[in-house]
């Protein structure tokens, strides 16, 4: 009796190790425990990296050290090899960055020659758009791992690991639009536990606030960043933040945007209002991300690219030093494909950071296999990363069990890390390394699926907004297509039909210096290149210009073949990794990630066709006319 | 009003100029007539080469020169520049072929610096399968060139220096199921006709023969080899033929196959029947190629693709020296993919010639874009051209007026002649040279169409027939698919069923060791490699073995996933060469050709869905049992 006892729970255990939710992410590391493990104590960063190599670094020994004399930052050095792994670091995170790569190098099969890294950029963050009822905008993996009051500290500390694994630094806990209640007492305390389960592994918390929450709570009168009593209840409150947790960040603020308010409502400035901010956490070394993702306000009516320059601009100069810009990679709204935005070229006296969104509004959400990383390469082809101060990325991540609702929207969560520690790195280099350690480390799957990850966001551009179309997305949830979209209570800038004015007698949004001259924002010599047909990229053309069907592109084929052409083209693209995948992959998948990632390319090679459907039967009726 | 009528002749020239046919095949040059060309006079050959480059060659001056100091064949040595080309050769022909050279290197843009070729096969034939009625078997492009009693000696002239520009130097004017009517005095005396056109362009004519054509056309009791006026009647008739035709090239025959008559009828072995016709021939230097494409007759229930070895190998070094024996590339019939044919490796003292199918019989005929150069240089992968004495192209000519059906269809004639000169040359390079001088020499053009060419052969055999099946053709056209295909009435081997051999335990056709034990007929180290699992190539797959449906292939997918797999991809590839045409080469390609083609895209992509839905549906009910 005893032994069919132990029989059954020895299935019924396998049967667990055999669900593969996901959970792991790319840290699918066996437990060999074979190092002896030499490291300082007395730091709890250094323990978790002593307790990393213990458990799965396949070697005999491993010396973990603080060297001083070292550049002052979260760099290491490694040296190793089977029988001896040296990390050192200049400060305890360096050390636990070092663990990291080192079972980063031995799960891809690596050697561990000797290396010496520090990241590129200083800041590194993840932006939860997370509500403190447990919703998400724009989030596709269930709701927010933040539970408030009922925190889940395993959660939590899973999630720090991951972040800690591909470098990430900071997280700002809540959505940019932000509840006043964020900064209440008994919230700030739940911050406190998060912020102290997330410190050990080098990350700061930071918030998303609410630019009238004094007056919201009742507190003050006016939310008027140059009114006193305004001006102490954040010095008040920031101290009280700073007591609670030492290491806070500080704080995302998205204001006078979509509703949101912010100092325009006491006709003052964005420096007022940043400044005032800055102001409350200087004494802490507390630094303010001030969005300039602004339109409608002061300059309604502007073409909206043009808007977060219109209105920043002027400003630059006039920030506090503890104010860092904080603008979007494109200068509309994360779409599939955007130029850069121009604010890089006109904000030269302030810090700036690059805001990218990992969570994929516009790129399928968690249906579609869209790898990111090729999108934010692009970006750096135009912005050095020196330019910047800092990296934020609107995270993907929710309670889902394998946390971004699509497996492959977890190569997106890794790669922003790893772009924002090292930006040189390429994204095909990115994608065989998470392949390998998510899945599987066969060459053949490896070669097959990287080669998927870096063409489906070309795919994804294609079969949804090809030749720099662009916001053709059904109102408000952004998933499919709505090229008739048009609502007279909406903003117009909301609206599809405003993007891509197709009519009789073309398609295309002109920004050239014959229409709303956004071109102008550029600097040199992409003002000129976008403003000209001739050497305006195909791939933006229609997000600058307003052309005729019959339009003749380069390789002679009429801009209404070439829609046509990259729509088809789109489709048949999911067709190839649908089949793929459904045909080739199972091999190297365990069953519940394979079905899981299958069913998905199947709604997408539906959605897909929908897109060209519904896009191209609606341009028709303009282009055969 | 006299200027009226001009101006509509005018417009209706310019229409004729127009309307692109495709008649004039890869030969679309401009007559500039700027060279003096300096020849021998007194050939018409010569004739012919001087011609053609006082027509079209872009230079001041030419020198065309017979030096007999050079080697005795059909070569020549080119140098040449805008200011001088020279072209010297032993024979009449090579100046010829020398011209033709210097044309393709103009059209192509290619430098004509120094260069001495010659053709690596001696017998460089073309095989009409056409009948004296004006139809052909497997005739895909409308009725026979060669009217008899009505000779179009015009269209017959464009046919030999088509021919001729790309080295073909024989032609078999009739079909291989031969009426006996075409040695009469009243054919024979056409054929004169024909064989005067073409003999300037350096072609010989051969003829194929009814074995039994003395007794069908009354005029013997027999047509027993050993019979004295049997073996009389076939010296007269040779004699005959050569006081008309002096440089008959010979006869092509199938005998005892399909029904047609040989020797066996009598008893008497094909070497008794070729060589009764080969010491007739003998005298005036003639030859019989003697066709190996043999089943159902003296081995009748062997494996059919083993029959030909059965048959023919125990007569090895019983021909006269005058008979070469002529072998499909393959062991069975002209699939998209079959193993080379074992006769090559079995028929060692007897010299081999091997017969290409140029038309596409099994290809999708004149509706699918098939570009064979890659399935016929796979061939040359095993077969040395060394072994052989020549090569026969089963041609793909018929009086429409773009000559083959399909306007892609001309380059596997021309990729046919271009690899019987220079087996050598590469797929790749051969679809470049074509598309350069048959539509446009623009890169981006070339590029893409070369790689949709050298593609489209694998994207063929993956949705008909992927992983080694062959013969799911439908009975008697061989154009769809009829998997459950099997009629009583007919040859077995006539029967789908009994080549793919699916049933709930698997799929495939056994001819390991274990099975038919065909790949015992094949040299090592093939006949090991194919017999043996972990080697034998995939895509021969179900050629050699049968295996069930869960059998694991090398990258881990079972073998019903791979067949999935495969047929999808094939319709995947053929909607992307469908989407390229349609939609981005309308700009390379004048209105006429460019629609014909894309009908026929549009054809393939139906068809290759019908072919990929009708298997996958059959095999289904065995695979997901």
């Amino acid at each position: 009796m005893k032994k069919i006892v132990f029989t059954i729970f020895s299935v019924a255990l396998a049967a667990v190790a055999l669900a593969e939710d996901g959970h792991r992410l790319w840290m699918r590391y066996d437990a060999v425990k074979t190092a002896q493990v030499e490291a300082p104590t007395g730091s709890k960063t250094i323990d978790i990296a002593k307790e990393e190599l213990e458990n799965y670094f396949q070697g005999d020994r491993v010396m973990l050290r603080i060297d001083p004399t070292l550049p002052d930052d979260e760099g290491f050095t490694l040296d190793g090899s089977d029988e001896l792994l040296v990390i050192t670091a200049h400060h305890d995170i360096g050390l636990l960055y070092g663990a990291y790569e080192a079972l980063r190098l031995q799960a891809t099969d690596m050697p561990m020659i000797k290396e010496t890294q520090r990241p590129k950029f200083k800041l590194r963050l993840l932006n939860h758009w997370d509500n403190l009822d447990g919703t998400i905008e724009r989030g596709y993996a269930g709701e927010s791992i933040f539970e408030w009051f009922h925190l889940d500290e395993q959660l939590i500390r899973d999630y720090a690991r991951a972040n800690a694994s591909i470098g990430i630094n900071g997280s700002v806990l809540n959505n940019v639009n932000a509840s006043p209640k964020m900064l209440t007492k008994e919230y700030l305390r739940e911050v406190k536990k998060i912020a102290d389960i997330l410190r050990p592994y080098g990350i700061r918390v930071y918030l998303s606030i609410n630019f009238a929450t004094p007056m919201a709570l009742g507190q003050t009168k006016t939310a008027d960043p140059k009114d006193a009593s305004v001006r102490a209840w954040w010095k008040k409150k920031a101290k009280e933040i700073y007591r609670l947790i030492p290491d806070f960040g500080g704080f995302l603020v998205k204001a006078n945007s979509e509703g949101q308010p912010g100092p325009g409502d006491y006709n003052r400035s964005h420096a007022d209002g940043a400044n005032m901010l800055a102001d409350a956490l200087e004494p802490f070394n507390g630094i303010v991300m001030w969005r300039c993702f602004v339109y409608g306000a002061n300059h309604k009516g502007e073409d909206r690219v043009k808007q977060a320059v219109s209105e920043f601009q002027p400003l630059d100069g006039k920030f506090h030093k503890n104010v860092i810009l904080q603008t979007k990679n494109g200068p509309l709204d994360f779409q599939p494909r955007e130029p850069y935005s121009p604010v890089f070229d006109q904000i030269r006296e302030t810090p700036n950071m690059v805001e990218l969104q990992i969570t994929q509004e516009y790129l399928g959400q968690s249906q579609h296999l869209v790898y990111l990383a090729p999108m934010w390469k692009e970006f750096f082809e135009y912005i050095e990363p020196d330019w910047l101060a800092g990296i934020a990325g609107v995270a993907n991540i929710g309670k889902d069990a394998n946390w971004c609702g699509h497996h492959f929207s977890q190569a997106n969560w890794y790669a922003f890390g790893r772009l924002a520690w090292n930006p040189s790195l390429s994204s095909e280099k990115i994608a065989r390394e998470w392949l390998e350690q998510t899945f599987n480390i066969d060459e053949n799957f490896v070669f097959l699926m990287s080669t998927v990850m870096e063409e489906s966001r070309e795919a994804c551009v294609s079969y949804m907004m090809p030749l720099g179309l662009h916001h053709i997305f059904k109102f408000d949830h952004h998933y499919g297509p709505e090229p008739d979209g048009f609502k007279a209570e909406y903003p117009l800038e909301w609206c599809p039909v405003y993007y891509h004015k197709a009519d009789k007698d073309g398609v295309g949004f002109d920004r050239s210096s014959t229409g709303t001259n956004a071109v102008s924002q550029y600097r040199e010599p992409y003002s000129s290149q976008y403003d000209k047909l001739e050497t305006c990229p195909e791939n933006l053309l229609l997000w600058f210009h307003h052309l005729p069907w019959d339009y003749k592109m380069k390789d002679g084929s009429t801009l209404w073949e070439s829609l046509q052409y990259h729509y088809n083209q789109g489709v048949i693209m999911t067709e190839t990794y649908q089949n793929l995948w459904h045909n080739k992959m199972r091999a190297y998948v365990d069953d519940q990630r394979w079905r899981e990632v299958d069913e998905r390319l199947k709604t997408q090679v539906e959605n897909a066709k929908e897109w060209r459907d519904v896009c191209l039967n609606y341009f028709r009726q303009f282009a055969e006319k």
